[in-house]
């Protein structure tokens, strides 16, 4: 996931007619209307916070696969198995927005009564931003974590294909004012950010990627182009190549999520997700009661003194803050709820695609926005 | 944490009678015997392990706090709440292997009950290796997490003092041999690798550790004393200074084990450990009963295969197998086991004076080893 860096020849837009158009586009191709604003909140969510690598640039693969069919529009997520506060959910194939809302909310609910829950989620689809989940979880008084798995990109410490997803972790806990939520890729970089830099012919560090020989490689074009044809090109966990900046670790958690969403889920890990069945993904909820583990109204103001101590630590660079997770992320939101959502060309082009595929009003010809 | 490098210099001593010293070292000291043992147990695997930092190099600590009474020998850990899966347990400011030991087999029970059981611990103590207490919750059916705060040492990104711990995670999930365990401090190396490439006269790497100013130091002999005297010299968390690769992913971890340890336990967060009433630490515990999520042996052959998968993907360099987390640590501990456990000179010197200041037998003078 990446922040934009600016409106520079984006369209801007608002949030409602963007969001409006995205609703449109997923009933118009099958999506219930409630599983299509969901979907679109999620999608919309991303863009808002800068996080545009997941928001409605993610909305023609989610229209094509409803309209040929490998993901079901009219899917209904199931639980299949329960056990104290622990529950497996078939999300049978729907988008996974909705079947991932649902868990989340589920687990909440046996948090409530159980302390602590976990679901597990398989047969699932892409979710957008994990961090949409913690919040909304974090906003009902519980601690929780989310993560996904999602096809192959990134190469384990010693390994020279891809093998594990970026795989987000994002965890989210209340506080007094916004809830405190971490939300990032256990890669160093996603594709997209590559993908950017690409087109704004800008250059990558060494240590981001690996080329087929394993050793790291920063001729960009050649990187995208071969992470996305699989020509064995991969990105590299957090800490990079070797062991030097501990890649080995972020190759650890990379795999801690791949345990959880694949093996533990009863889904596909990685490497075999998006086979002729349908994606296959795996999600993992974790919800925490603050109110089991003590009074919540204490927790909340330790959480809140700690953040303030952590913000008012010694910088290391003057005139940068410290910043907590998801400051950045809210700030960008607040910002662009007021002035409109900057979308770049190729994301226009692509939501001009949607409405030629699918015949509902194109995005430019919709009030309260200029694309 | 960190393996050392060989045998050189170092005395090689055998496991049964490095055990014993430590139990006796312990009791005379006013621990009880079962804590002691416990204890020893700990240590001692870390040494087996390679894990050198973390063994008996920490005894010469828990002797002195057993008699200068911050530590309580006689403490028993109390569940002072519980609901559903949840519990909370003061540890009473004693050891923290036994505590620790308590909260995980609690967790492995509770966990057989909910089907998932997180149980935080409060005054507690150091806990030797995290990975010991994941692979005993594994060997009994569960995956399981622990983390633990500790002595502030770590820059969270954008910051210039230390503030968190070192604070390691560990996860282990059963497989048909050994548990998968994964046991890593969230920086990128801990403060005990800087003190050996300090005596051996070895270079350290720019992005570990900065200085007061926050600009990366490689200053070693001044990193290491001003980490020691606190004179604001930090460690980085992995992925190391600033974003460009994924320090803040690095540091957002290490944020999460300081939420789950301090606030949402109730014990310090790592800034505010070590006060006058003791250290005050936090440890967190999950386990997830395999059974609640679905047939146990089906979930086992699919991390089986996935783990299989992984050791056969291409190789970054040929001559380098693809390791996954904790395999290292079982074929030294197996090598040990047989060979002995090499103990550098100033682990040797620190047993001595544990002798010293106890009354017992000096290791040098019992049978099996030649310290």
């Amino acid at each position: 996931m990446y922040a934009s860096d600016g409106t520079d020849r984006a369209s801007v837009v608002g949030r409602k007619p963007l969001t409006d158009f995205v609703i449109e586009a997923l009933t118009s191709v099958g999506a219930g209307e409630a599983d299509a604003a969901l979907t679109a909140d999620v999608l919309v969510a991303a863009d808002l916070a800068g996080v545009d690598s997941h928001g409605v640039a993610r909305l023609r693969r989610y229209v094509e696969g409803l309209r040929n069919g490998t993901i079901n529009g009219r899917a209904r997520p199931r639980v299949e198995r329960e056990h104290g506060g622990v529950s497996v959910v078939d999300a049978q194939n729907g988008l996974g927005q909705p079947a991932l809302c649902f868990a989340v909310d589920l687990a909440v609910e046996r948090a409530r009564e159980h302390g602590v829950a976990a679901v597990a989620v398989r047969r699932s689809n892409h979710i957008g931003i994990a961090g949409w989940y913690t919040e909304r979880a974090a906003r009902s008084g519980t601690f929780a974590m989310v993560t996904t798995n999602a096809t192959p990109q990134v190469a384990p410490t010693g390994a020279a294909e891809p093998m594990f997803g970026t795989d987000p972790v994002s965890y989210a806990v209340p506080t007094a004012g916004e809830p405190l939520c971490y939300d990032a890729a256990t890669s160093i970089v996603p594709r997209g950010k590559l993908e950017r830099l690409d087109r704004e012919g800008k250059p990558m560090l060494p240590g981001w990627a690996v080329g087929p020989d394993g050793a790291t490689s920063t001729d960009i074009p050649r990187v995208v182009a071969g992470l996305k044809a699989r020509e064995g090109y991969a990105l590299l966990p957090v800490g990079g190549l070797g062991e030097e900046y501990g890649g080995h670790k972020g190759s650890g958690i990379g795999l801690l999520a791949e345990l959880l969403c694949g093996p533990l889920t009863g889904a596909s890990w990685s490497k075999h997700t998006y086979g002729p069945e349908g994606a296959d993904l795996g999600q993992f909820v974790l919800c925490l009661d603050l109110a089991a583990l003590g009074d919540a109204g204490r927790i909340t103001r330790d959480v809140d003194a700690m953040a303030a101590e952590i913000r008012a630590a010694r910088r290391a660079d003057e005139d940068v803050p410290v910043r907590l997770p998801g400051e950045r992320r809210h700030r960008c939101a607040e910002e662009r709820s007021a002035r409109g959502i900057p979308l770049l060309p190729p994301v226009v082009r692509d939501l001009g695609k949607i409405a030629e595929l699918t015949g509902i009003k194109p995005l430019g010809a919709r009030d309260g926005q200029d694309a």
